[in-house]
This record gives C-alpha cells, sequence and structure tokens, in this order.
C-alpha cells in the first residue's frame, strides 16, 4: 500500500490519482476511528485535507468510500437492488448464483476474506464492519423486500457460512463442488428466508 | 497458559496433574506439527515423554485430546450420537436447540471462538481445525444419518453463520433475539439438510 509515502505535506499540490489515494487512506482512518456510522464524507475530506465536493466528486457515497478504501469486489448498495428486482420466488436462487460467481474469482473474494480475518481478530474492524453490514447490506434487502430482518441475518449466515467453509477451510466436497451443485442445493433455504412474508 | 513452566527435564517424575498436563501440550504442539490426521496417540506420548498407555488413559481417543487441548466444551464425536437418535423428523430441531444452547455459555463459546480467530488467521490452524472437523463432526453425521456429505457441509455453514453473526459480529436482532426464536427460525432450513434422503 505504501500509504506513508502517498502522504504529502499540506501546501504541494497533488495530481488526481494522488488525491483519490489521500482520500482512500484518510478513509480507512476514519473508518477504523469511528466505525461506519459515525464516519463522514466531510470528516474525511477534513482528514485527507481535501475538499468534501472532491471526494462526493470521486466516490458519491459513504458506501462507495468504505467499498474503495477496503477494495471490496462490489458496492452491495448499489448491486443488491439489481438482484432483489425480478420474480420473487427466485430471489433466492438469483442471490445464491451471485454470490457464488462473485466469489469464485480470487480478486473478488481476497478483500472479503481479509476484512473476515481482521473482523475475527480486532473490536475497531467488527465495529465497522457491523456498521456497514447492516446499512448497505441488511437494511437494503429488508426495505425492498419488506422480511423481517431475522430473516435477512439466516440468509445472510447461509452464504457466509458457505463461503467460509468453501474458502478458508476448504473442506471437502463443498470446497470444490460446481456453482449450480450449490445453487440448486442453498437457494430454497435462502428463497425460504427472502420469500413472500 | 505457562506451557514452558510445565515442561521437565527428562528423569524427573511428575504428579498426575502435570503428566496431564504435559500430555495437552504436547498434543498442542504436535496437533499444529501435523494437523489432526497424521497425529497419532503414539506420536504425543513420545513427545509428552509418557508411555502412550497413559495418554489411552486419561483421554480414550484422538478426539478426546484434541478436545482437551483446545479446551473445546463437548466431543462430538461422544455428542452428536446422541442428538442425531431420536425422531428423523425432529433432528434438525435437536441440533439448533443443542448448539445454541451450548454456545449460549461464554466458558463454553469462548475456546470455540478462539479456534475460529486462528483457523482464519494461521494456515496450519486452517489444516488441523478441517481435519478434526471433517473427521469428528461430517463423517460421523453422514454415516449416522446416511445423507450426501454435501448436505451436512449445507447445516453446518447454517449454523456456522449464525454463531459469527450472534456472537463474533454481533449484529442486532440475531444477536439478541431468545433460542427458542432461533430454533423456530432455523430448524426447517437443518431438517430440510439433514432430513430423509
Amino acid at each position: 500500500m505504501a500509504e506513508g509515502a502517498e502522504r504529502r505535506r499540506p501546501g504541494r499540490r497533488p495530481g488526481l490519482t494522488d488525491t483519490r489515494n489521500e482520500i482512500i487512506a484518510a478513509a480507512r482512518k476514519v473508518f477504523a476511528d469511528k466505525g461506519f456510522d459515525k464516519a463522514t464524507i466531510r470528516g474525511i475530506a477534513r482528514e485527507a485535507g481535501v475538499d468534501p465536493a472532491l471526494v462526493h466528486h470521486y466516490f458519491s457515497t459513504k458506501e462507495g468510500i468504505f467499498v474503495a478504501a477496503l477494495s471490496l469486489p462490489a458496492d452491495p448498495s448499489k448491486v443488491l437492488p439489481l438482484i432483489l428486482q425480478g420474480p420473487r420466488e427466485e430471489v433466492g436462487e438469483r442471490l445464491v448464483r451471485f454470490l457464488l460467481t462473485l466469489t469464485a474469482d480470487p480478486a473478488a473474494r481476497e478483500p472479503v476474506l481479509a476484512l473476515v480475518r481482521s473482523a475475527t481478530t480486532n473490536e475497531q474492524v467488527v465495529a465497522m464492519t457491523r456498521e456497514f453490514l447492516a446499512r448497505a447490506i441488511l437494511d437494503t434487502v429488508v426495505e425492498t423486500l419488506g422480511i423481517p430482518p431475522i430473516r435477512m441475518e439466516a440468509a445472510f449466515a447461509q452464504m457466509f457460512g458457505v463461503i467460509m467453509l468453501r474458502y478458508v477451510l476448504r473442506v471437502e466436497p463443498i470446497a470444490s463442488v460446481d456453482v449450480e451443485e450449490l445453487v440448486e442445493l442453498l437457494a430454497p433455504t435462502i428463497q425460504r428466508y427472502l420469500g413472500e412474508p
């Protein structure tokens, strides 16, 4: 990362890439210190020594900054509404296939696993992750589908556990089985949680 | 742990508690070095400088040593057969209630979470955990119930994810909801995986 190397002295005008990286470095610090809920675009801009409008320009939303700061493969607050659209009776299947296809790519999966690793060992990261999860994932699904939050959490737990067994513990056969077999096995579970209330 | 302090020079005869602790310290080292599958009671006895019969006397099985070495709250190879007995149509409910009641006690839960924490960050611990999981949990259930292994893994993933959300990430409402509400929500999922093939 060489974050230290990116830090410039106040007064020197950075290039565009420098500025973006500087905002990301500032965001990492602010999210770790304050968590997701209490972090603000204004506070991140202040930490980076730039105008808040510039932060908006690069990242649009606080979710967008968080996704960039942690190199997450997708912004759930943008992707989820697309997956939740379409026939309600197939929402389980769409969600399972999307998550397993996304995490099949190591480059997409690694930042997520890195976040899980640090969340299991660091209380600051736990708090930040919990708040982002609640705002960007759970609330979006709960509001869009009109289901009790606990049902979305059960669905999330199922998929989180599968991804941990498949890619971290790497237990067979779940580590090697193909995506479509897992879709067949798991979609009815997710559908039961997320289907009509 | 003060494992170093427990190590004695060859020749000095230890008390009974010393011997048991010495075997446990040796087992931790052997499991970490060799994993669960390749570790043997004989190898652990050699590492501890005691007779294999003594290891058998204290712990009966390799699973028993592993459980003691990691301070796990129960030996799955002993507990699972009891839970799997009884009406097949209620196996999901029995398993969910057992796991959530067991992990409700922080003293029982902490060693399990400690194992998860080190498994997410340490490849040796991953291998050891994967092998123990496969032998002492997955194989037992698969053989007793006669189901495809992937179904047991899906059930394990569901419960693992729930315990992580409830006790590590502590997302609400799943962190605070009572056990019976979770049994009602989750038992049909586990029943679907573990019920009649």
